[in-house]
């Protein structure tokens, strides 16, 4: 039996919750769990804000543990050894999209750790053996689970979209992903401006490493932004008057769109075809960028900011999420 | 004195109308004009549509001539050659963006042919050395005046967005761009597939190359090409349901637009996150790219499809492509 958190219908608290998982599959990794990141997402999950959450739902995809056990597929694991796992648990592994390294577009059977399955507010979870991945030894596991959804979503952009560290580049939101992006962005070596509706965290993205930032509810200083960013990283979920980031940004430039915001986007199309300008998204990231991720992260020692809490405060947790209040990402422990 | 044609005000009929250019600067040609292709934006600025029309205007910016006088400056070109010119006729030459090939971006100094100055519709016209291209031999000059605006507009996007010929591309609109589109991307080894509100066009688009043919007015056509395509370049100016056609684009896929559609593009978050895909746009193209796209021509033998017009009908042909029979591309001749 797997001890879990569970919601039985949208909106509602967490409760002790226990499931059978019946037998592993051939490829199938248990990881024994230490810690829990949670997500905006799992927030959007318990509410059924994307529709298609299913109950009882036990949130969670934020995991650090160890392997408990492993289906006879399993090649690249150890018992015991400490992994991670994020928002997918599975991809096909043989659609051209897995087969050319992007298992998080698997068009086939992706699995999403927290949809119509089980996640990981729980003492162990399940997943298939290529979305688990070993930590390395230099990261901190209280910490590292919030790399595991938050951190690849902000650091993918980087690699997709080639970002160099000559470049200038913005981030829209300093929370939970934002401040993740900030410190990737230092570290890669660029420019980088956040953008804040909290004048309090200046002196925080400073320190992360933000070379300037800016109110988003200061008109004046957004317009004197104009033809100043390479690529602008969007990661609220909140509707904005996107028109004045895209004049922030200069030729080539890229507003990318990592948060989920409510209302369409309006693009003129004179916008982006007189200083060849684009809008585009991308959804979290592949395992092999994830490897990528962890392993700049431990080399620069990037880390979330997190504040922790007990597994049996989550619904502390949970309300500590919604005030906004979360400074800058929480981590449930064991 | 130059001969030229020129509208006195918003809308009106194209008149004789000469003017004195002055001396030569160092680094200009004067061209004599043997050919002007007719564009879009010609109409735009003669019924001052963008707002920016400087009266009286000589429109016409798909040059072919010979070089007739040179500025004492002027080096890689000789007296006599034929060359050709388009909607630029300067740039700085000095900032970031001349520097890196990017001219077509020039922020400090980019001149378009007939924004506050005289275009090709006369006997001569000037332009700065930088953005007077020599023609190449193979191609006819009767015919090539088009690949200096329509051409290039559509041939960049090939470049700048790294279509390989293994891309599966869809062009919106074929017309004066979007004929030369397909005409391209066939010889550069796509599957293209032609969009048109016009299904009597299907026999000459499959003749130009297109694999496939979907009228835009058909519901059930469009949703059918759903997760069809990497990329699809809109050469159209009037908004249609873009929705549908990001749905036609497979992951990692690209919207992209050459043509101003007059109300914003309403974008949503979710779709370009879920499968990574992007909305973009691009003016023309810089000289080196040009001349890419020259070479390529030649050695294919890709060609407008044009009607031609002698310049004392030019009323006649503006009526004509006003009334949207153009077929595909309208040349005046001397």
């Amino acid at each position: 039996m797997i001890k879990a958190y569970a919601v039985h219908a949208a909106g509602e608290k967490l409760q002790p919750f226990s499931y059978e998982p019946g037998s592993l599959d051939r490829t199938e990794v248990e990881i024994a769990v230490e810690y829990c990141g949670i997500c905006h997402s799992d927030l959007s999950m318990i509410n059924n804000d994307w529709g298609n959450s299913q109950y009882p739902l036990v949130p969670g995809h934020e995991v650090v543990g160890t392997v408990a056990a492993m289906g006879e597929g399993v090649t690249k694991l150890e018992l015991g050894q400490r992994v991670g796992l994020g928002w997918f648990s599975k991809s096909c592994m043989q659609c051209e999209w897995c087969l050319s390294g992007n298992h998080n577009l698997c068009q086939v059977d992706a699995e999403q750790t927290i949809v119509g399955r089980h996640g990981g507010f729980a003492d162990r979870v399940r997943a298939d053996e290529g979305w688990v991945i070993a930590l390395p030894k230099e990261l901190p596991a209280e910490k590292a689970g919030p790399l595991f959804c938050g951190g690849i979503t902000v650091f993918n952009p980087i690699i997709e979209l080639g970002i160099q560290p000559t470049d200038r580049v913005g981030v829209i939101g300093i929370g939970g992903l934002g401040h993740l992006a900030v410190s990737f962005l230092n570290y890669w070596g660029c420019e980088v401006t956040a953008f804040s509706s909290s004048p309090d965290k200046e002196q925080e993205a400073r320190d992360m490493g933000a070379d300037r930032f800016i109110s988003s509810r200061d008109p004046e200083a957004l317009k004197a932004a104009a033809n100043s960013m390479d690529v602008i990283i969007s990661t609220v979920n909140v509707s904005l008057e996107w028109s004045v980031y895209l004049a922030a940004l200069r030729p080539k430039g890229k507003l990318h769109f990592v948060g989920v915001v409510p209302e369409a986007i309006p693009v003129q199309a004179f916008t982006l075809i007189g200083a060849q300008k684009s809008v585009s998204g991308s959804p979290l990231g592949s395992p092999a960028t994830i490897e990528k991720m962890l392993t700049f992260a431990a080399r620069h020692g990037i880390m979330p900011v997190t504040e922790e809490f007990a597994f049996d405060q989550v619904n502390e947790a949970i309300a500590h999420l919604e005030a906004g209040k979360a400074r800058y990402r929480i981590v449930l422990k064991h």
